[in-house]
């Protein structure tokens, strides 16, 4: 076990290796861009689907709609980038809403973030796959398996402690970047020496009307475009000094190749009335189109797999990242915020893989079906966050506060009109998942916190002295249940006679005349012990015995609740588990269950008997 | 917890009403036929699906292979005939393999029943779903999920102890054999007035040439419709005497019935040529040629849905009592042979359930991809049942051995070359699975069996001596591993000094400095107990835990292991579970594993902290 677990998540770390290293701004760029950059593969498929059911006249907007995205993109860019400098040792939504707008906000923020992150993992994955099986349309079938199995290959990525942030990362990252733009610049060179192309001649014909419902449609899950843009705000402390200027530089750089990429591949697609088949992105037919099917275009959709794989994996980063947040706090799972012996939180990790495996599942490995419920969480994080930033100048003030407050404030504008947008037009395609979701993890963290406070109140020694409080108890009577006379009993009986003088073996009886045979080896191997016989008509063990302990409690009248000693066998082999213990275990769960019931704490000690073999 | 429990299958019953009531006929065929009267509705899809891909040169043998299987019937009909009155107590496969061909090959016959068992449950139930899905094609895409609704239902029924043999399932039973009798009568009338049509008319286009090889195939698959024919061979004590004579004349009807029905059906569907939609079963498609698209052919679903779920529910009686023979015989898991408190061997129950519904899963609820796997295992056992048959009269002797072996000995023959024949055309479509599975259970079987041995040659007392082996213990040394100085851990303490003397508290530190708070309350509240601490640069809680455990044995010198006592939370709700006790739980987790490897056996003391709300 522990083997097996060392091969595969490698050797402990000490705590003294947390302090990490600081990113040039090359490195930097390719550790927090990949989920912003990869965006445009998920988005530009959506703005597709969204128009292609219109036909010709709907894909005629593809590019106005990435014009307004754009427009959105820039003015969240030059928010962010002043929450930067504002909020150097991490910025995030959770962090600003919490500081500027109360902890209720805060706590609404996480929410999102968690939702978000498992969102971003599903999302990429599968479009990773999609783009893959673009062009090798024999995996197109197989899309849910192999976004599993990336999934796993992350995971035992991240538990190992994965944080080379700046060197094996950067490679898909700087890969992707060069193999699109030269995509882009090879698709503008043949775009100026032929003239544009017409939908009218590729389009499927039209399934449905074009309306201004239609266009808001795919502009709502066009907006993905702009997920990841939030990466660098938590990330201020791992950029060389002057931290901020630098953090910001990267921003902008960040943003400018968003935009490029995006409105690039969406003009090209437009110009070369580029149309997909349904088991193709439009990415890989656009590509197709510029480069040709041959090993460049190969090359191309390898790189968009891989870059989007690396945005997964930021997610598991941020998601363990705010859950642990979360449980110092108290509102989230304490074993959240236990760092692991790989120095993450490994907890964190696997609660983030099993929902996203579980999303990539039950939506069919499908990204179309997953976007619905993206954009919802993303932007009413942003918007969060860009309104904490305007309380944030309104209440700190400072040099050109006013000019401040207005940008953010406008940041904040433009998304919550996304917001409502997405809302609106995306509710009953899933976002309403979302909107019901977001309540009911709010209450899970009331409750947690609850609990917490109210096992605190339960456990303080506030008020109590040692006199009363640890008043010494009598030694406890001993309950050992025997099936029958051997070695494990012999050992466990003397095991209870070393801590207790009042030790009673039970027998429960279930075929009438069993427990004679039993009754005559006591006489020799029983120490003395009295050996007592339960009757079983119904043919339990458990019913009889915690019957005969009830008994036991109310005749001895001293308030002490007997203990009971279980012998339990401990095999050489896992397997061997399914062949024993049965009965020693259904006791205990019997046991908890009378317990939280009854309220009788009574103790239970495991006397284990080695196996050989 | 227990009271859904009881709510769901009922409260427990006494051992005494075992005893059962005796079945007259007409109950005794309703309790035993449900399987073999239900095969046609598999048999015969398998068969059209087989020939259809040939066109109307294929389906044109759908009668001749129909003929070949009633052969078959007829022969193995007459040779079971003859089991019944030699083993009147109970004569299935493994019984009488095992008492005339030896233990071994009484395992293999184990070995296919189990696989069997499981396999009529997932047939039967995703055929049933099939008929009704056929009627109402909305439901086709949902057959997976119905599949296990069904499969839940009956799981709970047995698990209630489900008893009603003749009553609540006969009902389906003879709704079944009315409609079906009714529906052929009708057809014969339609025959006879109209004349015969051809597939040439009706037939899909041939994907493949009519080959030998492929009528061979759709006469494996259809040597199905012989499935359940052996399961009156079991039930011998439940008729009424004289007992033998009367299983044998409801065998012989039984057989008669699936006779009718199966070449009945086989035939009218070649007389009309009717051919089935891919949504559509071949025999939903003969009762709507037969008597229209009305109410009667919705009647006639439902009763082919009824009849597959209760011949599904045969299993639940023929699994358990299978697995609990091997559990006696020590080659399965014991808990396999509890009966459970409502007089049902509850656990293989469940186990079979989960078979079930695995298999559902796994091959997505289609009968057509279940069927290779079928027929392997059941043709084996018929082969050996008869087999063993041979040698029984061999053995035996008595009046006309050498007619009765004769008879079985054919039985025998024509078992062996069905197997034959479905081993070779089933093989790579799924029957090897079987093929593989059938020495894997075999191993597993000896590995138990081989395990419980071992277990017992170390338990065994004899050789020993009372006053050697049970020579009294000195007072084992406790340690109290703590976490923070609270309520919980005063009680724990209180506890661990009524039982011993020896009593050390340790503490691990994982950040520097965080023992200081716990040495000041620990002066307080330790009731003059040593407090030790442990740093822990790791992070890990057991591990120094473990290592001190480990030093401390050392030092002692005495040759015992110190006691470890854990303080635990007992939560008032199920969910706050998720909230606590991790730690706790790590740690019996390590012991465990360490104790295995090191053969440490220590005593494990669990001092239970009950929470309010």
């Amino acid at each position: 076990m522990h083997t097996i677990l060392n091969l595969l998540i490698g050797p402990p770390l000490p705590t003294q290796r947390l302090a990490s290293e600081r990113l040039n701004k090359i490195r930097a760029l390719a550790a927090f861009s990949p989920d912003a950059l990869s965006s445009i593969a998920y988005a530009n498929q959506e703005i597709f689907l969204g128009l292609a059911i219109a036909g010709a006249a709907g894909l005629a907007y593809s590019l106005p709609i990435g014009l307004v995205i754009v427009g959105i993109l820039v003015t969240v860019a030059i928010s962010y980038a002043q929450t930067l400098p504002a909020y150097p040792t991490g910025g995030g939504s959770y962090t600003v809403a919490s500081a500027n707008l109360g902890r209720r906000i805060g706590l609404l923020a996480a929410s999102c973030l968690l939702i978000d992150y498992v969102l971003t993992a599903a999302v990429s994955l599968t479009a990773g796959v999609a783009a893959i099986a673009s062009a090798f349309p024999a995996l197109w079938p197989y899309r849910v398996v192999l976004s599993l199995a990336f999934l796993v290959l992350i995971t035992l990525a991240n538990l190992r402690g994965l944080r080379e942030s700046g060197t094996l990362m950067a490679i898909p990252v700087y890969f992707f970047l060069g193999s699109y733009l030269l995509m882009l610049a090879v698709g503008l060179v043949k775009a100026l020496l032929g003239s544009p192309e017409s939908f009218s001649a590729t389009a499927p014909t039209p399934t449905e009307p074009l309306t201004a419902w239609l266009v808001l449609h795919a502009l709502a899950a066009g907006c993905t475009a702009l997920t990841g843009i939030e990466a660098i705000s938590n990330g201020v402390p791992a950029f060389r000094p002057p931290e901020a200027k630098n953090a910001v530089r990267t921003l902008l750089v960040m943003a400018l190749l968003m935009g490029t990429l995006f409105l690039g591949s969406i003009g090209l697609t437009q110009y070369f009335a580029v149309v997909a088949k349904a088991d193709e992105t439009i990415l890989s037919a656009l590509v197709r189109r510029v480069l040709g099917t041959n090993i460049l275009y190969v090359m191309v959709q390898v790189a968009t797999l891989l870059i989007l794989v690396v945005a997964a994996n930021t997610s598991f980063a941020g998601f363990p990242r705010v859950a642990s947040l979360l449980a110092q706090d108290g509102y989230a799972p304490r074993q959240l915020s236990f760092l692991g012996d790989r120095l993450v939180f490994s907890n964190g990790m696997v609660l983030l893989a099993g929902l996203t495996g579980l999303l990539i599942v039950v939506f069919g490995g499908d990204t179309h079906a997953l976007i619905p419920l993206f954009a919802v969480g993303v932007f009413l994080a942003f918007t969060l966050s860009q309104t904490g930033m305007v309380v944030h100048w309104l209440r700190v003030r400072g040099p050109l506060w006013g000019l401040k407050a207005t940008i953010n404030g406008v940041g904040a504008l433009a998304t919550t009109i996304t917001l409502g947008v997405v809302l609106i037009s995306k509710f009953m395609a899933g976002a309403w998942v979302v909107v019901l979701l977001i309540p009911l993890l709010l209450l899970a963290f009331y409750t947690v916190k609850q609990h917490y406070q109210e096992v605190a109140r339960q456990l303080t020694l506030r008020g109590a002295t040692p006199e009363t409080a640890a008043e010494p108890l009598r030694s406890p009577r001993i309950v050992l249940p025997v099936s029958g006379v051997h070695r494990g009993i012999v050992e466990a009986l003397r095991y209870a006679r070393s801590i207790s003088d009042q030790v009673t073996a039970v027998y429960v009886e279930i075929n009438p005349g069993d427990a004679d045979r039993v009754r005559q080896q006591w006489e020799k191997w029983g120490q003395g012990v009295p050996l007592v016989v339960v009757p079983s008509p119904y043919r339990s063990i458990a019913g009889p015995l915690l019957e005969y302990l009830d008994r036991l409690d109310a005749e001895s009248g001293d308030g002490q609740f007997a203990s009971i000693l279980l012998p339990e066998f401990v095999p050489a082999r896992w397997w061997q588990h399914l062949l024993h213990n049965q009965t020693a275990w259904l006791l205990k769960l019997e046991l908890l269950y009378r317990r939280r019931r009854f309220g009788k704490v009574r103790a239970i000690i495991d006397i284990p008997w080695y196996l050989r073999e």
